[in-house]
């Protein structure tokens, strides 16, 4: 836990002094002690999530400001969002006409605010208009026609620039993501007739959104537990997630076959040994095939495994074990059962 | 249901006549329910695992014959393992001497039988001696001394095999894997003074394995529910496990964003929509990108995916919703809580 506050620490001297505000990502980990301890660092405007579920775990936190960055195009999903307490302030993106129609009638029903952020695809090529989809007027003016719904700003995530580890190319990426986000925010904001949020940034783009304040927010996620990804990087922040695995075997031939594979570690890429002379090979459903030349494992001992990608590793998972102050407690990691947002 | 007691039901029929015996492997799918129709099939001598608490659960079901396929080198979940009701005839595997020596004070301290099958590398690199490996017959005088140890087989699981798609290679490589399995068994068998079983085997390679007898059990796992990886082989299973999607936005360009992603479908490999027209591009998170080139879906229309890999997707959800006989109910997965063996 000291590395994950340290981390805590870093990202919010990153912003300190400046209008960027961290909305930290629940989604990244599910874990709620961690997120308490993200939402009570300084400059922090609210917290992200990705699905219903994580947003019901942000509202018993007492998170005051919960943005949901995902569309929601089933009515039930948008029940289930609008039943959570009224005090927390809900935000949730849109990218088709018909969410809105669909958001609103929600909202109308539960006679509740809620305030949408038009997303925009600045390159990934996931979710979000197109700029010039002629449907983004459509959109607005649906989301005006609506009552309950409020107009407050743009998602503009980079994806695609985020976990670039040429860091020049990196910052080129996302600056262009940024002002293309920029202009689109703009445009909506003339047309609303008022100011609006520009949202977006991850653990990547932190720094460069910090320094040049394209973006009114970062939605950080992977900074405070990190992983083998993000950390090729050369980011200032450590690693403060292992997994702790056995050497079932380690042949004289330097094949070491490791008790974690992908049920316990994210199978989109390799995790990585910190055990100086074992490198990982591959990941099969229970095992790491790792190799080592000379003997540094031996059959029986054990070993820290970076896994590659925090979130869908923390989701295989049913809670944490902290380590803090040289004691051991468990973290449960809440909000996993229910991934979907549809 | 009906999909899976047909694949059931077809892999029976694979062995009829033969003296080849099927071990259904749970570790694909850890759905008690699913498994208890799969040991009642004709031709099943037991059940394989890959985990103890997978064991647990077969004992659970009444399964009295539990191979955990894979090696124990902690004492802890020696102990575990061997605390299973005692009308559970437990085996287990060893590719080094320490893990007998272990394995032996386990069944001592226990007072219980434990059959050991010898696990060799035929080829996926991974667990298992090398033939060569003079540490072959160490292991091998180790299980003879221990005397609460039973030399009782060998394992020889040929995972490079078992997924390549052209049938002609994938014969050929798993031939050649039975021929070097088949030669070990029996120096073993010479070592011992007994006949020895053969087991290892997978879905890819059944119908080589019950035509050749190559080896005397196959450990079948992904036959019952199948998955896109396993339906690229032409094999005579049919797809029986679908993860229901919603589009959470159907873009004018073709962008279609499903709201399922790598916390709900294994993130090693693309899942396949099953509607005509729709192409899955990409796996994140919470999402699978797809495109269509005409409008079949539409924003909040559900589509049906097809997991890449059926054992890390099941590993990721609590139940299964099983459609029979027009109904549909729950089946609970379990086990998947404690995924290691170490």
């Amino acid at each position: 836990m000291a590395a994950a506050e340290r981390n805590i620490d870093r990202m919010a001297r990153l912003v300190a002094g400046t209008e960027v505000r961290l909305r930290p990502h629940y989604k990244a980990h599910k874990c709620p002690e961690l997120m308490r301890r993200q939402l009570a660092a300084p400059g922090t405007a609210g917290a992200a999530c990705q699905t219903v579920a994580e947003a019901a775990e942000l509202a018993a936190l007492g998170c005051a400001d919960v943005l949901l960055t995902n569309q929601l195009a089933d009515p039930r999903r948008v029940a289930e969002l609008l039943a959570l307490p009224p005090e927390v302030d809900l935000g949730v993106l849109v990218d088709r006409p018909e969410q809105v129609d669909l958001l609103g009638a929600g909202a109308a029903a539960a006679r509740r605010r809620v305030r949408v952020f038009v997303e925009l695809d600045v390159g990934l090529r996931r979710g979000g208009f197109d700029a010039a989809d002629p449907d983004v007027a459509v959109a607005v003016g649906a989301i005006e026609e609506q009552p309950w719904l409020e107009l407050a700003g743009v998602q503009a995530y980079e994806g695609h620039a985020v976990l670039e580890p040429d860091v020049e190319l990196r910052h080129r990426r996302a600056a262009d993501a940024h002002a293309l986000a920029g202009r689109f925010r703009d445009r909506l904001a003339r047309l609303a007739g008022r100011p609006l949020v520009l949202t977006g940034g991850g653990t990547g783009t932190a720094d460069l959104i910090a320094a040049t304040g394209a973006l009114d927010e970062i939605q950080c996620g992977s900074y405070v537990l990190m992983d083998a990804a993000y950390g090729r990087l050369g980011l200032p922040f450590e690693a403060a997630l292992f997994c702790v695995a056995t050497a079932l075997s380690a042949h004289p031939d330097g094949r070491v076959v490791l008790d974690a594979g992908m049920k316990s570690l994210s199978g989109d890429g390799l995790p990585r040994a910190l055990t100086p002379g074992v490198r990982v090979l591959g990941l099969s459903d229970e095992h790491t095939r790792a190799r080592q030349a000379a003997t540094v494992l031996r059959t029986g001992d054990r070993l820290l495994l970076q896994p590659w990608h925090v979130d869908p590793t923390m989701n295989l998972h049913d809670a944490v074990v902290v380590v803090e102050d040289g004691r051991t407690h468990t973290a449960p990691i809440r909000g996993r059962h229910a991934v979907r947002a549809g």
